[in-house]
């Protein structure tokens, strides 16, 4: 990595409000050491600067050329072809294999050290499965899958709080009766060497701090309240700290997220999504990034979804990309500072 | 209820930190529109009070004798006697039966019309189920079962945020594999209806608005992430509406907790414990009071438990009792306004 970083930012849904973000963040581009890149159809990023009266010149980068320091005004663009025309507002599923390749130019260039990390703005889950990729569930896995990593993470993180709070989680999207089965001996120490292993690399933590979450009320309340305290995280931690790792824990979820807990800790590991994230979204107030951990690159996103019905409106809130960018371009210096 | 309400405050388990708060109290009473009286061992808070070096009058009131006045450096106390001296720091289950007279003799108060709100000092689990009644499972179940009450809501409330934030609980205390279960449209219909009718009731609020969360991650996301949501709570939630209810939801618990919705609304309904208290007592940074609804009397309590250790040290913190107190003495003057 150079010491002005690039950002690789696909833009996402084309009919959603990805295009409208990445042209108001270029409109004034703030953070002069990183060089951000947009990966998208240049006509489409033309068209959505005139229709929302942006003053800001699409300039599309030749194979190989460097990514020029940044310029209020100037988007440099890496060219990906909309498949058909898009229209703000509306799907089109034949636009799913256009959204995937964006993808696929960003992950190439983090390979290839063209660009230091990937940040994603949304894509529309029904219209890449419609389009003809009926197995896509998301962004996390397509990128777990092309990366050929084992597992990632889902870490949400805001900094404004003192310390930041960094949030990451045990499982991700499950019903919440799937849960309790999903957590064993395995995949808790997966997930939490991983978090481990990425506080050090990205974040610069020498010996992250981790405050890991019970499953149940009060952490199972010595067996009163649940088994899987005692039967696997327990035993779990113990053993992973054994590998040096510094982990606190299991402890009640709701009294962990207080200012005893928190001033003393580099990141939470809740067991479940909706045991961390209200608090997560609530100290963040609209100003958190969600990072996938685990893979060979730097990935951070934006925390919304496409809001087909806000775009070309100029209604479009940038404040979570320009979060996820902050966040990616920190990474990507850190990353740099203490390498693997 | 008079224009100076009387809050009876049981003192708990005696080897704990409940003389202690409420001595702390007593020193400097500020709420001078209200009347405090404490239920416990006259010959333990004095002795208590002299160990702590602090400048409390223990004045025990004959039966019948009305609550006089506050004034700092008076505790007023309806007598209750210790069935064996009390060492602080060591339970005594001989005196399970004292603890437990305790909350019978605030009871009967808050029925005779002689106190408006009983407040909670903590009390030891352990210690009452070893004295002699092993069917103890905590403070709120054995005041539903003595009032005669059909069901019980236990609300967390904080004043620290702007509005205030309420969250009560559709579940509490279960292993989370048992949560999913345990919603069903009754019990829900239930929950909900003493949530709505007591934030009537006691907080003053003509119609309450009430945020629902769903069960599931992303409220279920149509049927993808669990399908409660779709069979038990929108058709619960629908029917209530039409019942007059003002109810928002199910909506996702991880975006819930955001101004967009918590400015507009009353109170939150959790489904679970871990998915609403974190949130709550980030918010609350130990100012927060635990309600119990559904009672035909008034009763919060602190949010914490005996600390044995912290006993006639000095260190223990009567900020949460102090909470309590104030809630309890604003729902009481809310219930007289609109009684039910």
């Amino acid at each position: 990595m150079t010491s002005s970083p690039v950002l690789a930012l696909t833009t996402g849904e084309p009919a959603g409000i990805g295009p409208d973000l990445t042209l108001a963040l270029a409109v004034a581009w703030q953070d002069h050491e990183t060089r951000l890149v947009a990966i998208g159809d240049p006509e489409l990023l033309a068209e959505r600067a005139a229709r929302l009266a942006l003053a800001v010149r699409i300039v599309p980068l030749a194979d190989g050329a460097p990514v020029p320091a940044p310029r209020d005004g100037v988007l440099p663009v890496w060219p990906v072809r909309l498949r058909v025309r898009s229209e703000a507002g509306r799907l089109d599923p034949a636009n799913a294999a256009y959204v995937l390749e964006t993808l696929d130019v960003a992950i190439a260039a983090c390979r290839d050290g063209h660009a230091d990390a990937m940040v994603t703005a949304p894509l529309h889950k029904g219209a890449i499965i419609e389009g003809g990729y009926p197995g896509f569930t998301g962004h996390t896995e397509y990128l777990r899958d092309a990366c050929g990593a084992e597992a990632v993470v889902m870490l949400l993180a805001t900094e404004r709080t003192e310390p930041p709070l960094r949030v990451a989680l045990a499982t991700t999207h499950l019903p919440l009766r799937a849960v309790a089965d999903a957590i064993d001996a395995e995949s808790l120490r997966r997930v939490t060497t991983i978090l481990d292993a990425d506080l050090r690399r990205y974040f610069g933590i020498a010996r992250p701090r981790i405050l890991v979450c019970g499953l149940n009320p009060h952490a199972g309340e010595e067996g009163h309240l649940g088994v899987e305290e005692r039967d696997i995280i327990a035993p779990t931690l113990a053993e992973l700290r054994r590998d040096g790792l510094d982990l606190v824990g299991p402890l009640p979820a709701d009294t962990l997220f207080t200012p005893r807990h928190l001033n003393n800790a580099d990141a939470v590991l809740a067991m479940y999504h909706d045991q961390g994230l209200p608090v997560l979204k609530y100290a963040g107030f609209g100003e958190a990034a969600n990072v996938t951990l685990g893979l060979p690159l730097i990935r951070t996103s934006v925390d919304h979804g496409t809001a087909l019905d806000l775009a070309a409106s100029g209604q479009a809130d940038a404040g979570s990309l320009r979060v996820a960018l902050d966040v990616a371009a920190k990474m990507a210096r850190s990353g740099h500072v203490a390498p693997e």
